[in-house]
């Protein structure tokens, strides 16, 4: 077996491991011993398939496998798509002990997630991410979720995987585009959570961006590090989780206005940071110098820094307003006390924020 | 406010209460204290609707209310009525903090149930039952679902409520059919776990066919008590939980079948409960006097004791096999030991098993 790194997401009798380290696809060992039942039914991609899938499926022989192939893209992550996973499950008469398999990025998992938490009331499930995002991201809390098309992640459960396992090989195939998006969750969790990483992030930016297996295995592991911390602390987001959504209220609303058809999540949010951050500095938290390093590591991955032209405040506001931060009317933030300390707020004058708008 | 009665399922931070009594819809005190946030949504069908739904409204005029009124019927617990519930609740911008209540029987309360469950990954919501069948089973364990076309309740969550409100002068207005089919979940209490209960109904079964207002509360009060004590010990049906099935997984299969559109839930669960016990008694588990007993209590209900003329065994297993009782291939079955004794076993040889279909 390659070697990897271990970390613990720590929730109780919802405790798992995540697995970190180069060509961890291959080593099937580490899968097969979070596989309770025989039945296994692997969920992927159109894009993905052809890569990766039947690897992975050769190293679980020993086990009664399918695998059901979805078309990619955020716009198939609905109610309908998900729909297809269920009526595979009973075609093929999978019962309550049966685990499924997520090889995919963010769409995947998280619909993979979803489908095993509402199969008959609740399945295992394991998750292997293949893009940068959902390797630093999406498949680590148990965040699981569909799209509706008046909202983003509105219909979905808190529901944990029973492993991650993250190959950091897989992000060889990752496309340009993609991989960038990827680095705006991470240069996230130095701004939220972790300034000395923040500091590496900025040293390492291009390491990473050249995608040196070293610096990626740290800053994914980071990552992974700092999001379970906080999820350990407020799995269901009642409180302190929320800054995980740094740059998401503006990001998802952004998204929901493109029908989830322009820019990529990393993209969106990376935007939406931006907003949270001058946000940030016009309350006085954070100075404009604080603003111009976060817009600067941005800008360094190529990420874009305002919001599209023909979306109106009006259009922003009304689709913020709907997202599930806000909470009973009031629109809540997550703004920067400092680079690496990040807060919840709906105490934000509507002058303010028409000006980031 | 009227006098009622107060049982309490123990599941930690998921505790919830469980009021009993006549004329609880007007007590709007009851269920206002379980309300937390301001937007409330009523979810009820069209035949409560006319009957109930003005008088549960009236009470809360605190809050910013909005009532759905879904088609009634089996056939409508589908994930596309479900999908109507998230479109109103996004149309209407209702956020994390809202509260649904289900105003009906048990298709109404598992699909506001799991529609509670998934929206914005879950809200709250309250239960109030409006058939005997959801008084006594359904409303209370915190099983949600909707079905799919092949099978029943394979879609789901356990999410439990925060609170349920029995008001039984509700089931002044109920069908004669309904209430006798929700006699036998009432019966299957008495059979699983409280031998005691099941002579009472032997005895009381003329005063609760005549709906005498104490004997219902009795019977009512007794089936919950008996639930919660079984759903306390396993929450996600992991064991014990099962026995709750007594005559379910013949029943689901009955009503597959008939594609919802046959016998009433609680009828097909009567046939279930004598082909179990049949079963028991090829066992030499119980003898052929306590399933003489066992007929005849669901017999003076008028409830049926065959399947189907046309429901093959070939059919039946088929339709068995995708039960979700069945694990890792073998068939699971709820069987009495004796009389107010259930287990659950898969150790059923074949032959046994046809004689019984």
């Amino acid at each position: 077996m390659e070697k990897f790194s271990k970390l613990c997401v720590e929730l109780g009798d919802r405790s798992y491991p995540i697995f970190i380290g180069d060509g961890l696809l291959q080593s099937s060992e580490l899968l097969a011993s979070h596989i309770h039942g025989k039945q296994v039914l692997v969920v992927t991609n159109e894009t993905i398939a052809p890569l990766y899938l039947s690897s992975l499926v050769d190293g679980l022989s020993a086990y009664s496998i399918e695998t059901l192939i979805l078309p990619d893209g955020e716009i198939h992550k609905n109610i309908e798509v998900l729909n297809t996973i269920f009526d595979t499950l009973l075609a093929k008469k999978y019962n309550r002990a049966a685990t499924l398999i997520a090889l995919g990025g963010g769409v995947i998992g998280d619909m993979t997630g979803f489908a095993a938490a509402c199969y008959q009331r609740g399945i295992n499930f394991c998750q292997i991410p293949t893009t940068l995002l959902a390797q630093v991201d999406s498949s680590v809390g148990g965040k699981t979720a569909v799209n509706h098309r008046l909202g983003k992640n509105m219909i979905g459960a808190f529901y944990q995987p029973q492993c991650v396992i993250i190959d950091t090989s897989l992000l060889g195939t990752l496309p340009d585009r993609e991989f960038r998006a990827g680095l705006a969750e991470v240069i996230k969790y130095g701004l939220i959570a972790d300034v000395e990483f923040f500091h590496w992030i900025e040293k390492n930016i291009s390491k990473l961006l050249a995608r040196d297996p070293d610096a990626l295995c740290f800053a994914i592991e980071k990552s992974c590090a700092n999001k379970a911390k906080i999820v350990e602390k407020d799995e269901h987001e009642n409180g302190v989780r929320a800054i995980l959504n740094l740059g998401h209220t503006f990001g998802h609303a952004i998204e929901t206005f493109q029908s989830y058809k322009g820019w990529l999540h990393g993209e969106a949010v990376a935007i939406g940071i931006i907003m949270a951050a001058e946000l940030s500095s016009l309350l006085g938290w954070i100075n404009q110098a604080d603003v111009c390093r976060i817009r600067k590591i941005l800008a360094f991955c190529d990420l874009p820094a305002v919001a599209p032209k023909d979306m109106s405040s009006k259009i922003f506001l009304e689709l913020m307003s709907v997202d599930k931060k806000a909470l009973d009317g009031s629109l809540r933030f997550v703004l920067l006390r400092s680079i690496g300390v990040a807060t919840v707020t709906s105490e934000i004058k509507p002058d303010l924020l028409m000006k980031v708008i």
